[in-house]
C-alpha cells in the first residue's frame, strides 16, 4: 500500500542536494526514496563521491537492476572500471545464466538474480566490488556475493551509496539514511 | 529458445567499435543484440552520436528500461535536458501511475509500462522526445508517445540509436540495423 510523498528528508552529495520523498510502504512506517533514475545531476555528484570509496584492489564492479544501474554506469566511466550488471528477470538471449535466489527480507518477497554466461565471465580471475545504490538488510548484497563467487571471482568489498538498515556487512557507504521517519 | 552467440555484426559509433554478438530467439532466425548496460564506453559514443539528432524543441526525454537507461542517462547529461524512466513493473512506491498497454508483437507477450505519478508530472506542458536504444516493430514507441500525450505532454519525435525494422514511424536513428542474419 502507497500513500502519497510528505515529510522530505534532505541529502547533499557534493554540491548537489535533494529533498528525498519519503513514501509509506506496508506497516514499516515512513521510508526514504532514493531515485537515481531520472536524475542524472544527483547520479554523478554520487558517483564522484564514492569514487575514494571503491575497494582497494578492485577489477570489476558488479551491480544490480534498476535504480543503480545509471550509478554504476558513471562509476565504471569516471574509475576506469568495467562493470557487470545482474538483472532480476530471465532475458530470452541469455546463455547458461548463473541463478542466484535472493534470502527472502521483511517484504516477504523472494527474488532470484540472473547472471548472463558472458558477463559471468567477465568476473572469472578478478577482484570484484559489489555495488549497490542502497544496502539495508544486505540480502541482496550478499547474493551479489555469493555470485561473484559462482563466477570464479573474489570478493573485494561492498559499497553502496547509502546504507539503510543494520546490516552486519562491512559496507564501505557516503550516508547513513534512517530506515524510516 | 536460445543457442549459443555465433557470428557477428560489427558496428562503429563515433570512435567505438563493437562485434555485436548475435543471439537466435524463436523462430526468428539471429537476431543481433545491442547492449548498453555493461559498457559505459559504447554508451557514451552512442550519446555523444546522437544528440545532434534530439527531435528540435524538446524539453524532455522520455525513455523506458532497461538497456536504453544507462544511454538515457549520458544522453540527459550532455544535453542539458532532464529524463524520465518509464518502469515495465509496478513499484510499491508509486503513486497515481499511469498505466499503458504495448500491442503485442512479433513474439507475442504484451507488456505493460507504468508511469509515476511524481514523473508523469514533469511532462506536463512540455515538448517530450522518446528515446529508446532500439527501435524496431514501434509499438513500445508508440506506448511512450500515448503516454506522452496521456501525461499532459506534447511528442517533439521519436530518437533511437538503432533502428532494426520496417516500423512506420518516424524514427532520428544512428544507424540501421538487420532484423535478422
Amino acid at each position: 500500500m502507497t500513500l502519497p510523498h510528505s515529510q522530505a528528508l534532505t541529502v547533499t552529495v557534493g554540491d548537489v542536494t535533494r529533498e528525498l520523498p519519503t513514501v509509506r510502504v506496508g506497516s514499516v512506517g515512513r521510508v526514504p526514496l532514493v531515485e537515481f533514475i531520472g536524475d542524472s545531476e544527483f547520479t554523478k555528484a554520487v558517483a564522484e563521491a564514492m569514487l575514494p570509496l571503491i575497494p582497494p584492489g578492485t577489477e570489476v564492479l558488479l551491480t544490480v537492476v534498476t535504480n543503480a544501474l545509471p550509478l554504476a554506469h558513471e562509476l565504471s566511466d569516471r574509475s576506469g572500471l568495467p562493470y557487470v550488471c545482474v538483472r532480476k528477470k530471465r532475458r530470452t538471449y541469455m546463455q547458461d545464466p548463473l541463478i542466484q535466489d535472493v534470502p527472502s527480507m521483511t517484504l516477504g518477497t523472494a527474488e532470484t538474480l540472473w547472471l548472463d554466461g558472458p558477463h559471468a565471465a567477465r568476473l572469472r580471475g578478478r577482484r570484484v566490488a559489489v555495488v549497490q545504490d542502497v544496502i539495508a538488510s544486505g540480502g541482496t548484497a550478499q547474493a551479489l556475493a555469493r555470485l561473484v563467487g559462482r563466477a570464479g571471482g573474489t570478493l573485494s568489498g561492498y559499497l553502496a551509496a547509502f546504507k539503510q538498515g543494520d546490516t552486519s556487512l562491512p559496507v564501505a557507504h557516503l550516508q547513513e539514511l534512517p530506515q524510516h521517519l
